[in-house]
């Protein structure tokens, strides 16, 4: 549930799990995601995306109540291009929660041969009830 | 030219300038682009592919010739939510080339009224005809 | 005043300006700095000292009253070798203050010949007095 | 040896092993280190320092042979303050070489507890004989 928005599922994403602030998600290799035609790899942005909306989950899924997160910064790094025709995978986890910041790190792989694409590291602002009326 | 892929055309995405390491980018807000239903703004993994490419098409504008390059790395900060119904610009600037590497920064923000929404900075590779031997 | 940590003191930065969210400081090349023997260059360390401690004081600078503040995150950039036996610079800028967060780019260069070694982006929280009873 | 440049040196600082892309380093508390002086907590430019040279360390240790290498960006995540009076140490891993450049990620605790302080993912450039000629 955490990971359905109109953007993420209109990319053919989907998170398929997210609990104790661990979060998987996965994401088809599609014609219309691909960055390069030359080479059929998919689009950095594509991977970002799920990245971003992965690391959401982690944090979601680390937190005691449901609150309101926003991404505040990430770091992306494209360790290599995704395999043409492969689905992609990503796992990340929530390493810290602080009263209004979370901290996660993240990693997509091919699906198929397990190499890793691409790194992530993003921290997250939590909006708590407290701190709304302040 | 430059940011003709397939995924950034997909997603309603033109590079409206690129000369001389400088480039600028445009995408119109779209449902099927918004990132949470409640509030109606468009996905950061959204803002994140128009940083991405229009970074890239400052690198290649930057160019004395045309090379392969990769996106290595990038950063981005949100600075708050696009806002609803709003088209969404970005401006880049390619402030480094050695030999082997690229350095950008570049910042999104609302068409309408100028508010920053995002900054991004990034470090491309490229890919030169004697290092691809080596 | 604002730069004034034992820390930086010890390396010899001094903040030399900080007002309305701009930032500038400076450090003299010392023996005890370089980071390469052979080339005599600076540490990059040192540089992150100058950059962290210029953003911090921007931050500072833009605020209306003093509030204690803390790097959540930052991330550099190194374009080049800082040149031997040069003075480094660095100018900060805080381009947003949210209730909680600020965000700010900096950049160092060399004195004599004015070429940018490093850029600089980074994130910091602010401790407002209501949040810290929340 | 790898750690052993003066920079490194001055601040107290040791790599303490370096082996198959992993590194670990230590630095002690010091008086002169300190970032804050009401509170006695040590320099983010200090875990910074930290974080970079046992980065290097790791990407040497990952190579065949030994090659310059640079810093090209990093990124440091600050999770918690270090405890006063309480040594620092870190470890890192390079998940990644190319021909060109590697990738690491490391982490910076508290020797006596084990909290995580910092969490930091970097980028290095390699110079490789063969480009050098390019």
């Amino acid at each position: 549930m955490v990971g359905v928005t109109p953007w993420f599922a209109a990319i053919g994403g989907e998170v398929v799990m997210a609990r104790d602030g661990q979060a998987k998600a996965r994401i088809s290799w599609r014609e219309d995601l691909i960055g390069d035609p030359k080479t059929g790899v998919i689009h950095g942005g594509v991977i970002t995306s799920l990245l971003d909306q992965l690391c959401g989950a982690a944090v979601m899924s680390a937190l005691n109540q449901p609150l309101p997160i926003a991404t505040l910064d990430l770091r992306i790094d494209y360790l290599k291009p995704a395999a043409k025709g492969m689905a992609i995978v990503g796992e990340a986890e929530c390493l810290k929660v602080t009263h209004e910041i979370a901290f996660v790190r993240g990693s997509a792989h091919n699906e198929a041969d397990q190499e890793v694409i691409a790194l992530c590291t993003a921290a997250f602002m939590l909006t708590r009830p407290e701190a709304r009326t302040a």
